[in-house]
């Protein structure tokens, strides 16, 4: 319950987060030493915690405060705050005690975000098979599947890795896939198949009140590949255009109209906050 | 690198274990201060970090020397080590630093093991939805949905849930499930669907030696409801009889012959060694 300096900050090794990943989390954009969509992310905290039967109680205002005092101590002009909620500590055993008391971790990292002002570029996806666990709805910390994925990426020079199940595109490692169509947008729609992301929802309301059509549909490997346009958004990747999938190029490798169009919305929209 | 009081034993809060789950582990029995069916563990060990490309060389006779001081230190007549390797620490970021030097956590604890010498009795278990993630081979801490299926156990006071994919009985949150029916032994073969427990190998060559039937073959919950007999075995529950699941009562609620059998033939194992 205490700022204390970043290498002195440990936890217990007995504890749930480590030994089980019973936890939860969020990554929460810093723009202008601004917090960007923070009743978003604190919604979607609450929901992780109640799915997991976590003893948490969100003080939103008290939260807001340490996140703020992070932002200043730590001179954050454009980054993230990091925050963590683990079931607590326990001698180990898959069964939790109800009453344990949960380990809150904060802390705050400077990072450069994606943004349509200058050198915003399309990048290179891979697709990948997804191996994920069936309440991807849930943010916790059970990301061995993503970082395999996201190595893969990495090793064929990728931006991220496009997650299909049986054929249908579900989502990014850490990010929502969009495809446009003969101008319609199409997003997975929101259940447990997929995070419903922070910059996602977000979007999807920005999409409305310029009364663009958006049609929250699941769509295919193929679809994806035969797409006008393509892109991708996460609280730290905003909206980033995708131009190559594999070794298919899409749009001609250039920024498609709307994803541009969708990602100058959405930077204005917390510029103007 | 050196033996420190269990509630000192921290690690940083930007542990890749902590924060991805991206870290393996073995549970290691003690019996009589004698470590069981070491071999085995350092087996799927190496396994689980080849599969995960985790750089850490197991060292077997150094860990064995680490363990026996263990259980010196500690006292430890029956109980278990702990043995966690994760990734490493670094910067936030899905993709990993290959040259991360990983963190090795191990540490000893008492606990009474199930063994069919007094007071061996059935368990009660349930059935539950199997939501694990596709590469349940690999012995990683991505185990929330184990702890789900095992918290809904215990609050039907149950030992174990017996997890259930498409109709198929996969395993239980941290065991292995076998049924007897006319004599024949089945269990679920060991594919990316199951975690090949240490003490199924056992088992399996003890059947194989005492020349009983084995059929390694999926089943489906009702030929698990049908079963004559019914048990699980792991690690820490050795040969475990399961005379309830859900509300159906197996084998009039009684042990049976060749699960009582298989548990004398597995006590003897190392109590022989």
């Amino acid at each position: 319950n205490k700022f204390i300096s970043f290498n002195k900050a440990k936890i217990h090794i007995e504890g749930r987060g480590l030994q089980f990943a019973d936890s939860v989390y969020e990554v929460v954009p810093v723009i202008n030493s601004k917090i960007i969509d923070f009743d978003f992310h604190i919604k979607r905290l609450k929901f992780s915690l109640k799915e997991l039967l976590i003893n948490y109680t969100v003080d939103k205002n008290s939260l807001k405060k340490i996140f703020n005092k992070l932002i200043s101590i730590n001179k954050i002009n454009n980054g993230i705050i990091y925050l963590q909620v683990t079931r607590g500590v326990q001698t180990r055993e898959h069964v939790y005690n109800n009453k344990l008391k949960p380990n809150i971790i904060i802390y705050a990292r400077h990072k450069k975000l994606n943004l349509p002002i200058k050198k915003f570029k399309g990048e290179k996806a891979v697709t990948y098979e997804d191996l994920r666990w069936k309440r991807r709805d849930i943010k916790t910390v059970n990301l061995l599947p993503n970082i395999m994925a996201a190595n893969f990426a990495s090793k064929h020079k990728a931006y991220e890795a496009i997650l299909i199940q049986k054929n249908i595109v579900t989502e990014g490692t850490s990010s929502n896939i969009w495809i446009v169509k003969n101008k319609k947008i199409f997003t997975h729609p929101s259940n447990t198949d997929i995070l419903k992301g922070v910059t996602r929802e977000t979007l999807r309301i920005l999409i409305q009140e310029n009364k663009l059509q958006l049609v929250e549909k699941s769509f295919t490997k193929k679809q994806l590949f035969n797409a006008d346009e393509v892109f991708l958004t996460s609280s730290s990747s905003c909206v980033t255009p995708i131009t190559k999938i594999d070794s298919k190029v899409i749009n001609s490798g250039k920024i498609g109209n709307i994803t541009l169009n969708l990602a100058k919305l959405y930077s204005k929209s917390f510029m103007n906050e």
